[in-house]
This record gives C-alpha cells, structure tokens and sequence, in this order.
C-alpha cells in the first residue's frame, strides 16, 4: 500500500493536488493540521482507502510517524505544502513563519530520514529572490535576500532540503510559485477584494497605487506542471513555475474584480508601490527553463486572474 | 552604560573579537551557553566592569533579555556568533545545527526587536553557497545550495536577518568567513591534525586526497576585518572575508603540521576531493568587494596557516 503524503493537504493548492492524484491512480494521505485547511475541501471521493486524512502538525516528526505506521501504509513520496500563507502575520509576529513554515520542513525531513522516504517536493516561492527591482529572475539569479519572513523560511527551508539531499535524500523537487489563485480561497488579493467589495459594494479601497506587477498561475495549471515537473530527470530539481507573461498589475485585478461583483463601484488607490512590509511590487519572473521542457500555462496571468474572479466569486456567494 | 553584546563570546572567534572590542574601548557583555566555549578563555582583563560574562543560550530570548536587564545595560549592537561549528556533527543530526545556528539567530533577533537594539553583526560562512566546483564566488553568485546542514543553517539565518533589515531593524553586517584559523582553537583541520600527531607521532591519516583547496585566515585579521566592514556605509552589508589569494590546501597544512609537530611523520591519503560529506573541495572566494573598500589581510592563506600551526601546537603542548 504506497501512498503519496500531503502535508497542507487540506490547503488551498493541497485539496487541488490530492484531487489530480487521486485522478490518476495515485493513493493519498493527507496530513493538515487544520489551522488554514478544511477537512471538508477534500475532494469528495468513496470512501474505498484510496484518501486517508489525518489530523497532525507535521513540524512533528514523531506524530508523523506514527499517523503513517497506524494508518499501515508505505509512503513513497512527501508534497509539502504546509506553510503559513499570511505574509503580513508572519512580518508582525516571526514565530508564526518560524513554526508553520521553516519547523515543517524540518519535521517532514525528520520523519522521512526515519521512515527512509527517497522523494520530497516542495512547494518554494519566488519570495525567495527578495526584491530585485523588476529585473529577470532565473533559478540561480543572485543574492537571495527575501524580503518577508515567509519568503526567509522558504529559503531556510530549501537550504534544508539541499544539504538533504547531499546527505541522505534521494531526490528534491523545487517548486518556486508565483502568485497562485483559484478556489478554495483562503487568502489572496482577489479574496480580498471581492470580501470587501461584498461588504462595501460602492467602494474598494487597494492597497499601494495599484501598480505592483506580478506572474500569476490558476491553481489547476500549478499542479499540472507540478506533475510534469517530476517527470524531469536529476535530483535536485529547481523549477521557477509561471505563465510566460510579464504578470498581471493590482490595477487590473481590482477592475477585474470590480467588473464581476459590483461594477459601479469606486476604486480607491493608496500611495507607494507596495501594498505592506515584505511586499515585492515588481517581480519579472524568467520561466525559461521550464519551457524548455515543453511545459506551458493553459492561461496567461490575466486569464488566470479573471478565471479565479469567476471561481472566488461563486465561492463567497455559497458561503 | 552601552556594551556590545557577543554571542558565542567564549568560543574561538568571540574571545579574540572581546579582545580587540575591549582594546578599543567598548564595554563588553560575553553570552555563551559554554556548550563549546570556555569561560576561562575570555580575557584576562581587571574586574572593572568594562566585560560582563552570563551563560545564557540565545536561542532563548527570554533569558537574554533578563541577563541583560540583570546586568542593568544598554546594548548598542549585537555579534552574533554563538553556532555550532562541528560541520560532520550537523550532518548526522540536523537538530545541532537546528538548535546551535539557526534558533540562536531567531532568539537573537527576538530579544533585539523587543529590546531595540539597531544593529546586528552575524558571522555566516561561505559555506552558504554551496559546492560551485571551483568558480569564483561574489556576495552576489548564485544559486545558493549548502552542501551541509551548518552551511543549510547560515543561510536560514541570512535570511532571517534580511528579512528584519526590511521590517525593524535598523542595520545588519554580514560577515561570510572562509575557513578561520588560531587560538583558542576548538575544532578544525589543523587541531585535528595536530591531536592526531600528538597521539601518534609517526603516522597522519588525512581525510580525502589532499587536494582540496580554500581560503584560511587567521582570526586576527578576521576580527580587524569585521571592525573595518562596520565602518562602511549601508543598511544591509555583506561581504565575503578572506585573503587574496587562491587558497591553501590539505596536502600543505598536513605538510606544514607535520613539519612543525613531528617531521619524520608519513602524511597518508585517502580518496576522494571531500573530506566528508558536506565539505566542498574547492571554493575559490572572490574578496574584490571588501578589497574596493581600502582593506586586505596581513598574511596570505599559507601564512595564516603557518602561523596557526604555531599557535596550536603551544596551545596543545599546554593542555
């Protein structure tokens, strides 16, 4: 009984990921520990065994262990998504980066070392680079100097899981994300935009001046290429992940979002390019070497934006 | 009452580092949890109150803070240098260099945002880039991939620190040493050969093939580089320390040890460009940035080396 192990699998890209899996034969074991995650966004499936869901914070490695050795089950490769996701709380308060973000990871290669797993892929982020001022990121672009806390556990934690793997780990795999959207929202700026738009339907205050410009990807493209970038040879394996396109602005995803939920209402811009501490407001995000492989996004930033209007905008009708 | 507050201020760099602060008169307060360190390494200077000692581990911020306000002192800058230097140690068990570098530097941290204190200087290590085979590395080359969990470790908390530099605190020196040799020494290639020389005066067993090759310099120099670096400009300041020269290798330290402690010794080999796992056989460590700035060592690598191997074998005959 081999299994693929989810850590944040309950979250937002998680549920989505578990669900493609599933699609394609692989057996799942979900672990959440419930703080972002909603047991009931798993996908919705027989129960015939082939999703296992447990409740533990994976940042121990023992619980870990032992919800695996209970649920009797070999696991033969680790997604770790768990992470906090709220840049601003993890600014305000470090220990909320330090726990969900960075002792994750520590945990997850702790029990995997124990239970001899040979495969790990983790979901990293372009906020690893820092802010470098619109100009061209590629894989091995330097210096790394993150910006947000998040962004520093998702370096600290890469650096874990490369001396891993010159170590004792088998194989890596390095997802660097942009900006990601779709459903189920729990954060984001399009979930925030529409929330404040359903309370105050005439008005929508942004934010910065709305000029921050960023890649953005549809949560069902991520996991595509996700997939697809685990069928690429090595074994640390870096991909930066996005649609080949110079990103969508805040301007326009406040229209876009304007458009659908209240198209009378006022926009209101703040001042400064970046819209709170640890906020990069240009990222110009080279995905040439994925392309090379033949991967492409089904949709470009704007097209993902205005899919994942449409998706957020259904989501917070039925809430 | 202002003091500089060094952590690890009774391991081998801190002690030489108290040294010169307390030349140049600043007060001085020594945090080490003496796990490494040894109190009576610090020096020996009259009891005015100019240099205050507390075992405290800072990784423990609470415990920071109630020595420092114990000790009824403001803290003007924090050096930060309290880590676990045993690389091979950090290997086996990732939960030293977890616990020893890179929960050190969140407790540092935490103590410093809550108690003001504007400016850190942290002593990383060119152990953050990882294994480059050789090709010359600027503060700016990436990507970085450590190779070892202590080098995985110091660039987590780079990116700690880069991320407070954006949020709170007001200045940040990073110092990113090569290999550092001296007294007091407590661990390293040289004490290691020496010890086993001292044990066995007819034979030295060297780890790998000899060839490998990096930047040494002596601790003296180090520290006049540290004080030089924090009188430039800047808000986030990181520089690469070494000599400029290519380096020494195994083969001539073995050389210079044996030729010193027990010149009738044989130097034997193993196999291999690493002496373990995590060690990089090559690093080739590009110091024109710090050179721009006016600075440069008194002694080449092979010099510091040679100096080194007369320090330690008076150290060790001492013992």
């Amino acid at each position: 009984m081999t299994f693929s192990l989810i850590t944040g699998g309950a979250g937002f890209i998680g549920t989505n990921l578990a669900r493609v899996l599933l699609e394609r034969g692989f057996k799942v074991l979900v672990i959440d520990d419930l703080s972002l995650g909603r047991r009931d966004a798993l996908p919705d499936v027989p129960d015939d065994g082939r999703l296992l869901f447990r409740q533990v914070d994976c940042a121990d490695a023992e619980a870990l262990g032992r919800a695996v050795m209970d649920a009797g089950i070999v696991v033969s490769e680790v997604w770790h998504l768990a992470a906090n996701s709220d840049i601003p709380a993890g600014v305000e308060d470090p220990s909320v980066d330090l726990h969900r973000t960075f002792l994750t990871t520590f945990g997850v290669l702790k029990f995997m070392r124990e239970f001899r797993v040979p495969s790990l892929r983790f979901a990293s982020s372009s906020a690893i680079y820092g802010d470098h001022a619109g100009a061209s990121l590629t894989e091995t672009t330097g210096p790394w100097e993150p910006v947000s806390n998040y962004g520093a556990m998702k370096l600290a934690s890469e650096a874990q899981i490369r001396a891993a793997v010159e170590s004792w780990l088998q194989r890596a795999d390095i997802f660097r994300f942009p900006n990601v959207v779709g459903i189920p929202a729990t954060h984001g700026v399009i979930l925030d935009f529409v929330r404040k738009l359903n309370r105050t339907p005439g008005v929508l205050d942004v934010l910065g001046d709305g000029a921050q410009c960023k890649p953005y990807i549809h949560v069902k493209d991520l996991v595509n290429a996700m997939l697809h970038i685990t069928g690429q040879s090595g074994k640390y394996v870096v991909f930066n992940i996005g649609p080949a396109d110079q990103g969508a602005s805040v301007r326009l995803i406040a229209e876009a979002v304007r458009d659908h939920v209240s198209p009378d209402a006022e926009i209101r811009y703040g001042l400064g390019s970046k819209g709170w501490v640890g906020d990069v407001a240009r990222v110009n995000y080279d995905i040439s070497r994925l392309a090379a492989t033949g991967w492409s996004s089904s949709r470009t930033s704007i097209e993902a934006v205005q899919q994942a209007v449409l998706d957020i905008a259904v989501q917070e009708a039925r809430r």
